[in-house]
């Protein structure tokens, strides 16, 4: 999951890192080492440039992590033993941040502007895709040593990546901005990048989404409606155009308010995703990829997110329905609850067994868990303008 | 996952383990600090009552831990945080062994005879289930304590207990063979469970299935043709006659010889199950439960295991052909490739996202980590009469 963010606030922090521990540690550890790691995760504070690490157990926070410079469009990915987080920050940094040490094991300043990255199947290569200049990078996961730059240039111009996402066996895929196409790198040999290459997928692809089998990519348009689809277990796979209306609403949205098609959900046979410049979620059947419903909700739908049993769909708002998070019933496309978690919800994390959701709310500062069943806030926990919360158990996910 | 298994070797050891790390330990421990617990896992060695700790990442044995009794029929779940091992014992044995540090924290005998064991969705209530003396039974995750014991007395009888699964909000759903009954134990106070009850579901309930989203428990007849299910998202749950034909072979099979329901699989929109008496696999349709294929296969299969994306299904087999496993393509519905990894092939687990599965052999004493994909093997690793593979990465999933 991206964030949805639309501003940068911070100047970029170097190389620097240290853990201040919120309760007693052993030694200078945040996690004794008969504990394990498999539930715990971060939340991004994005002014400040720290994480704090997170217990879900417990429901409390173990510690902070600083010196991770702009932190406002920072996303996270996981080693496969769950113990490293990779932070990819909107300045271009990649930090590779030890979450039972509590220390900063490395940090390479890769690009002057990122879009966030993913970890290969195996854990031992990251990519980053980047606005400023363009392409991806391929680095080693262990040493974070540059292994391969793949620039994206199409006729002579470099282009925006968006829309990267594993896919099993080393592979990558992800979409150009300005070149309209989408590819796929072979990173079997990392320094040697095999490249298979979708042109004339669409106008300014700006987001994407893999499906939780890694079977169907997904690209959002800006410069056009519809959606651009590629079935990757297909013998000779090929883009189809799906949702040919998708993109019109009542007006024309700036590409910042575009709800990122990481917000979407894929559960049981039906995707739920945000309409564009409407106040309503869209049911589409993930068969024959057309819309079946649309359910009214409070407010322009930010993130639509599945509970891991796809038994009920969260939903947040833009401004000025920020506050608010409503609870779809997929059974019945009723809303069941609304809730005011706090100012500025910017996302919400589900514990792998989907008991409880972890909510940040921006501008007052906490980090909501709320149970999914009875909607009570089981704990609140302090965090400085929190944005992302990314759970250890995304290791084990494709996609995440 | 249960294991098939028809005999017991060993008598029961009693409190005590100590742990032998293969490699230079830190400290005493097998897994260092720093280092996560989300990509290992642990092998049952049935006949010296032991357990192998596996590194999943690097391939290799980290270490023994011995002193757990009779694992001829064992079964683990896992803590939360995934450094917990809860080990299900046949001879009625709850060993907590600690992975990271390779030691066992406690041990309990809770019955005369167990069939295995369940964790909630909290991680705080562990529940075993029974043949001798039949019910279940509720210990405190942490302490072992026993917290309550069901003695599953149906007029004046006591049952064995069956097919244990977890489900959302601390509940446990189980079936009785003998009484021929469902029993849901909802363990939110749970010293006082309250019950919900099923009856006249089928003759001799043998085994049963939970699906991956919590929603459908399906029950296996050893007393009858057909299966039962239940679905546990209906306002009203009740239990509905599936598959009638199931069960009819070309003879009829002794209980032991039964494929356990836990070596079925759904994948996408089907559920893939072992026929009983043929050498075939069934596809049903997971919407309608009719039966739409048949699958060919070289014996008698035992488990039916689905890569977690649900592209491939791996099939292994009963006396004679238990030296051979096959692998489905499910979008053709054709067998690509027979593998023969050693003698007594008892077990097959996939790591989280699909790229490798690890077979335990019995009678060759190894485990072996296959590439799904080249299907070449990646690793062996010795273990002594090898049954179950048990990753951590089970402990974010419902009904494992």
């Amino acid at each position: 999951m991206r964030l949805f963010a639309t501003a940068l606030f911070l100047s970029a922090a170097l190389l620097g890192g240290c853990a201040t521990p919120a309760s007693a540690p052993t030694g200078s550890l945040l996690v004794p080492p008969e504990r394990g790691n498999g539930d715990l995760g971060l939340v991004i504070e994005r002014e400040s440039g720290s994480i704090g690490v997170l217990d879900t157990t417990a429901r409390t926070r173990l510690g902070t992590i600083e010196g991770l410079g702009d932190l406002s469009h920072a996303s996270v990915v996981f080693s496969r033993d769950g113990a490293l987080a990779y932070v990819f920050g909107r300045d271009g940094a990649l930090t590779k941040v030890n979450l039972r040490t509590g220390r900063i094991e490395g940090r390479v300043m890769q690009a002057g502007n990122s879009i966030g990255g993913a970890i290969s199947t195996d854990g031992t290569l990251l990519v980053a895709q980047n606005y400023q200049p363009g392409g991806v990078k391929v680095f080693d996961a262990r040493s974070l040593q540059q292994l391969a730059d793949i620039p994206a240039v199409v006729d002579g111009k470099a282009s925006r990546v968006v829309g990267l996402a594993d896919i099993p066996r080393n592979r990558f895929i992800f979409s150009l901005f300005d070149a309209g196409q989408i590819w796929i790198a072979d990173l079997a040999n990392p320094t040697q990048p095999v490249l298979t290459k979708f042109a004339n997928i669409g106008k300014q692809p700006y987001d994407a989404l893999i499906s939780p089998d890694g079977r169907t990519y997904i690209v959002g348009l800006f410069g056009e409606d519809g959606l651009a689809k590629i079935d990757l277990w297909a013998a000779n796979p090929k883009v189809e155009r799906i949702l040919p209306n998708y993109g019109k609403g009542e007006q024309p949205l700036p590409v910042f308010k575009m709800p990122h098609l990481r917000g979407w959900s894929i559960a049981g046979k039906h995707a739920y995703l945000p309409a564009i410049g409407r106040h309503e979620v869209l049911v589409v059947d993930t068969d024959t990829w057309q819309e079946v419903a649309r359910i009214p909700v409070a407010g322009q739908p930010v993130f639509v997110m599945a509970r891991p049993d796809g038994r009920q769909v969260w939903v947040n708002f833009a401004v000025p329905d920020y506050d608010t998070v409503q609870v779809i019933d997929t059974q019945t496309r009723q809303i069941v609850h609304s809730l005011k978690p706090g100012k500025a919800v910017l996302h919400m994390e589900f514990t792998p067994r989907g008991d409880a959701v972890w909510i940040s709310t921006r501008d007052d500062h906490r980090v909501s868990v709320i149970d999914t069943q009875s909607f009570k806030t089981l704990a609140t926990l302090p965090a400085k303008s929190p944005s992302g919360i990314f759970f250890t158990s995304r290791a084990a996910r494709t996609g995440f």
